[in-house]
């Protein structure tokens, strides 16, 4: 069994949540299953001083930066083949509404990239298990909202309106929980929507990825 | 109960290594103990691109990039003080021996931030438990070797054997155990220099959190 797990830069205010990816990566490390790091090779939509929430006056690259946090074995999306991978895994972080798609900025008239909705479109098809956690689940809304996707992102409201714009059904949820579209195979959890630090985030990523590779 | 966690950037290559840190969060976040990021205000002394191992091009600062493995919340170290804290953690990766102190260039001629040094000296006089992993603890072989500190990196002859040139004890040590120096309240572990993943390298950093925590 292999996972392509989905990165989307390296920082929760313009990339990946780390906690988010590092733990994933733990849960399906511990579960004794493979996994590879992927990312669009695309610059950053936003580059953030995460010490004061300013603008960097310097371009970052999603690939480069997922490589911290993959320690350099990161694929590029655009050479990734669905076909190799069991089940996709996509962490939040402000960079999975702002670089794999802009919900953060154009909400439920957001467009993904397409080379990942391809990806997504492709898991999904095979009957493969999809897992979001944090705000990634927005994502997955807009990709699959026209198969009634069941999803959640914790219980902000307004968000939740949002997802269910895309024509998807959002369910509140708590941190140590998870949300489970048996017939769409989707797995999601709020992560640090909710949590107040890794170990809440810890609770509901270790539920996620054991049922994502329960499927 | 606060534990001081000090970062020294954001990816292996060229600042804290982001499993390492992010997992030593996860173990004190578990056990129910505060912590605290902190890291040096000064620039990174190497800034490497983590897809192919290439220089960058633009210069990063340790303390802004560490704030993306703290999410935004880390603390200047020359703004610390050690009287907030219990006990000091120190995850490893390149940075810690490039931005904390030069160990990756010079070994055991290495010299050490200086307000690190103090820092690590305060912690020490005051009887509070230190804990390093991966290459961290050549760092505190450098500023505790006149006190014979006892410390592992694993098992690799040639850093062990620059850290005795510091004056410390090295004792290799399996990627899930600890070693530990009783008198001087010295704990370390292996780490990301042994450990094939982020399983392994957890089971090693639990068991040295939880030894910092009970000292």
């Amino acid at each position: 069994m292999k996972i392509a797990v989905i990165l989307a830069g390296s920082g929760v205010f313009d990339g990946s949540e780390i906690h988010e990816a590092t733990l994933s990566l733990l849960a399906l490390d511990q579960a004794g299953v493979e996994y590879q790091c992927i990312a669009p090779n695309i610059e950053q939509s936003a580059n953030v001083n995460h010490l004061n929430n300013e603008a960097l006056s310097s371009a970052r690259n999603v690939l480069e930066e997922s490589a911290r946090i993959a320690r350099g074995n990161v694929l590029d999306l655009a050479e990734a083949k669905s076909s190799d991978y069991d089940a996709l895994l996509i962490p939040g972080g402000f960079g999975a509404a702002l670089n794999l798609c802009d919900f953060a900025l154009k909400g439920p008239e957001c467009s993904v990239n397409k080379n990942l909705e391809d990806f997504i479109l492709e898991f999904y098809q095979d009957r493969k298990a999809i897992g979001a956690m944090c705000i990634a689940p927005a994502l997955i809304a807009k990709v699959l909202g026209k198969e009634d996707v069941l999803v959640t992102i914790g219980n902000d409201e307004g968000t939740a309106d949002a997802i269910e714009a895309c024509g998807a059904i959002h369910e509140n949820c708590a941190v140590d929980s998870i949300v489970v579209d048996e017939a769409n195979r989707v797995v999601t959890t709020p992560a640090y929507m909710l949590a107040s630090g890794p170990a809440e985030a810890w609770s509901g990523i270790e539920k996620l990825v054991k049922k994502v590779i329960k499927f």
